[in-house]
């Protein structure tokens, strides 16, 4: 006879740090969950704390603080079965966990598994990241346990993230010793397409092993990253049978018929049965259709991490209003449209610097733009500071050929007025460089560089004009002006300057970064792809003497799988040549 | 009979990245060392790639060219023996090294043991640091071999930096497999004060396994990090028998006088021995006499990582001029100084950029100091833009009252006058902000935070005067002008402003700070230190609010165990409150 485990994946959006917040929208889901007679209920990864902790959890009160909130988690969590993501400690100091400095208790990334008011076991994660934006050895000391809980009568195993990512254990040792249902906690950021190359890879665990695979991911933004939820349930078979929504909260509810009969329980070093329950707590309940989110589209899949990554930023660090310089330019005029949809039109505010080499198309462009997005906007000319460097510095710049100094100035000047606003009335600035720029350097320090955040840092130009026509087809018309879309770029610096008279034409400066910085792939071997050994070789130099400026540039969405920062460390003193 | 080993530690300054020059400084010590008959030479971790290489090993090509180099290396290290730090590689690949999107080949922290012109063996790191600073589980895997090579009829055990930081293996199963010797070869970042500590450890190690401990650091400056030198050899009783300069390159040359008799060779898994040679190449030598390089005073130790980190900063990314803005104040009077002790008068100029509230005597003050220094000095009186500003924003600030943001405008200003200075002449602007300041955002963003190198940036406030005091007792006459000394500290930014109008006074300041950043202790903790609970949580909450203001600042010298930037990695976006 088939018994059914009602699952629900509760798919919540935490703050680090956040102990009171947090605990609270667990317990909010867990009456929700309970209410529809869920018998077990999942968190993402270190619920409690927030994903990721990062440094904090090497201080002691940070984590005391992280059990004190599970505790009252647990208190909370009655007539029902609850995997609550957590950090947990040692009891006992057992000399360094990170390095000959630093003195303390050894930490796990954890799962609380809570049983109606109790704490019923604790499971450690075993494979610990420590890649890309992943520093998880610096924190974490993984374990070896295979713990399998009966659950209304059905054998369940937890684990968190990493763990299910390879094949063999923990998935594989918790399968053979009779697990029939895989529950799995994460926190696993978003890049672009991410969502299927997970979707394939859980399908592949659950046919491995015949077992469903329940996969709770976390949603939101925390700095840099935009977790994308997409929480999903695949069968035994590997068919797809349930999924969240992106980017949003949710509560997804699934009932799995698993077949009856005890499987063979193989034993094994660390294996170990926890009965929690033999019966539902809400016997007899009415079954539940399972929910399948329709997926997005590519552009509106960058765009939706975008609009989240942005609003939970400027949210979690006490912002409400963002300024942003509206060039006339496409960059810009993205980033206005992402922080309208973000934090709303009366939240949103444009200005228009125009100095003595700004075209009329450009502010017109910018008014417009304005106009469309319903945001205040304002135009304040540069030109009585521009005069005023210029004599300033006119003694140290006497017979020397005007260049890039003289047109960053402009930048700069411009950087300060927006950083003015923002100091008098509290408006986060919000950063319009792209990532072809950040990659080439080809922004000024101080000036279009400066803000608090930089919305599209890790999209590349021609991302931005695919996102900017997407966002032309909502609403009922095209809010980015035709013209913005078809004009050749340009920093408007002196007469008649464009892009492309520094860079390589978009489409082809895009394919080389994204081989060179997302793929580590040489110069030689680029070439090889069919691009052009000398344009392929300048990128590559552009790209690593420019380390010193993305160093100082605002944080922002990653959206590729390779984004500057975290995710690539490089020295900026090297003499390594790629070329 | 006792035996003589004469063992050279060649403490040499690599850059990253640079094969050629890496692989040329090797050879030209080891024809140093064989000319003084020297058996065994050691080149300090990582020597042909530089020390730290970062995600630089996530290249396939950059792994390669650094085999080629260690290839080239090998062959020309004819009539010695040699440790030679480079990155070995599996020869086949056998899946990801670095997480689910990354495949390559496994790679390792690695010491080629060369001998006459061959490779004898390659030793792998067992213990990878991955704290602090320290990523190494990101891109090494670690290894379990215990070898003992046979040099001129002495066993000895050679390991990498971290393997002899903790008791037990390598060390003490080498030395139960018979060594004699122990050769480190290291990468150890300077902080202050960490010389004693690594010399009372080694002096355990050395006394625990009756061993004589050589242990060879690296010297010289790579991005934010300054590697001391201070290589030494100890003796079995643990006394210091030979040490080297600290900050400078070197090639430190011991007689050991190992006892004879084979001492009890234990074996066991990874255990194995390998002669390399039963006799000297060179017989019957002179004796050397070891030499004990002096210690350095606190603050002299200090300073010279400063200069020595300034000056490989700019040299290595390019750099031989630049520019500071001098306030008359003392961070920027100590900035100009470390400047002119690292890169020479000559090369360095300086700015002073009154505004209207700029008392004569700080312009005095800039004046004299650099007339000590002999530096290029130059006044650009700020005026005409700051009345231009105040003419621009005059309409968005109607009504507003005058504030930090009338303030920041004039740093900016400075700002922009500095960074097109530095963009016509290609000097690098040198960042004048210290770690008080750093630490709780008393500094503006592309205002004075603006610059290519921070060179004081983990210097805390009372340290800056001790070492400008310090300073002024080189030379035949103070260069910092005695009123900089005296004078209370002040941005100068409205009429009659002081930092401790915003900040506690600097001596408590810099007593919370170390405990808060530095220690990671908890308010309350701080508090029953002895300062006032209310003033601790606002400097709490200061330096955790402007975690956003430090991402954007320069690179700069870490001279204390925790600096700001990958030692200390805290989330922007969290609602953790430590008070």
């Amino acid at each position: 006879m088939a018994k059914t485990l009602r699952v629900g994946l509760a798919q919540i959006n935490t703050t680090v740090g956040d102990f009171e917040g947090n605990v609270r929208k667990v317990l909010e889901y867990v009456e929700r969950a309970r209410d529809l007679g869920v018998d077990i209920v999942s968190f993402p990864e270190l619920t409690v704390t927030g994903y990721p902790p990062e440094d904090l959890l090497l201080r002691a009160g940070f984590v005391k603080d992280n059990v004190d909130a599970l505790n009252a988690t647990v208190e909370g969590c009655r007539g029902i079965t609850a995997v609550v993501g957590f950090v947990d400690r040692d009891k006992e100091t057992h000399g360094p966990i990170s390095g000959p400095d630093v003195s303390g208790v050894s930490i796990y990334n954890a799962a609380a598994v809570i049983h109606d008011g109790r704490l019923a076991h604790v499971y450690h994660k075993q494979r610990l990241p420590n890649y890309g934006v992943f520093d998880e050895a610096r924190y974490f000391e993984p374990d070896q346990q295979f713990p399998v809980y009966i659950v209304a009568g059905v054998a369940v195993g937890v684990n968190i993230c990493e763990d299910i990512w390879y094949p063999g254990y923990p998935v594989e040792t918790q399968a053979r010793a009779g697990a029939r249902v895989i529950v799995n906690i994460n926190g696993s950021p978003y890049h672009a397409g991410k969502r299927r190359f997970r979707e394939d890879m859980l399908a592949d665990r659950a046919r491995a092993y015949d077992v469903y695979v329940c996969y709770t991911n976390q949603v939101g933004g925390q700095d840099e990253l935009v977790f994308d939820g997409g929480s999903m349930v695949l069968s035994p078979s590997g068919e797809l049978i349930a999924r969240a929504a992106m980017f949003e909260e949710e509560l997804l509810v699934v009932d799995l018929p698993v077949e009856g009969g005890r499987r063979k329980e193989e034993g094994g070093k660390g294996v170990e049965r926890f009965v929690l329950s033999h019966a539902p707590f809400l016997p007899n309940k009415l079954a539940i259709e399972p929910r399948i989110a329709p997926e997005l589209e590519d552009e509106a899949e960058v765009y939706a991490a975008l609009v989240l990554g942005t609003r939970d930023y400027l949210h979690k660090t006490g912002f409400r209003k963002a300024l942003i310089a509206l060039s006339g330019g496409i960059d810009s005029s993205l980033v206005a449209a992402i922080a309208v949809d973000a934090l709303g039109a009366e939240n949103v505010y444009g200005v228009s610097m125009p100095s003595r080499y700004s075209s009329e198309g450009s502010i017109k462009d910018a008014k417009e733009l304005g106009e469309n997005l319903g945001i205040e906007f304002r135009i304040i000319r540069i030109e009585p500071a521009h005069a005023a460097f210029e004599e300033m510095l006119a003694l140290a710049f006497e017979a020397t050929q005007p260049g890039v100094a003289e047109e960053n100035i402009q930048a700069r000047i411009r950087g300060n007025v927006v950083l003015s606003l923002s100091n008098k009335f509290g408006w986060i600035v919000l950063t319009t460089g792209n990532k072809s720029e950040l990659a080439t350097g080809y922004a000024t320090l101080a000036g279009d560089l400066v803000g608090g955040f930089a919305v599209i840092r890790d999209v590349p130009k021609t991302l931005v004009y695919k996102l900017s026509r997407y966002r032309n087809t909502l609403g009922e018309r095209p809010v980015i002006p035709q013209a913005v879309l078809t004009k050749p770029p340009s920093a408007e610096l002196r007469p008649g300057q464009l892009d492309q008279d520094t860079l390589p034409p978009y489409d082809m400066l895009d394919g080389i970064l994204q081989a060179y910085v997302e793929n580590d792939r040489s110069v030689q071997e680029i070439a090889e792809m069919g691009y052009d050994y000398a344009t392929v070789a300048r990128v590559a130099q552009m790209v690593d003497r420019n380390e010193y400026k993305r160093r100082q540039a605002p944080p922002g969405v990653k959206i590729t799988p390779k984004a500057f920062g975290r995710d690539r460390r490089l020295p900026m003193a090297s003499r390594y040549k790629a070329w």
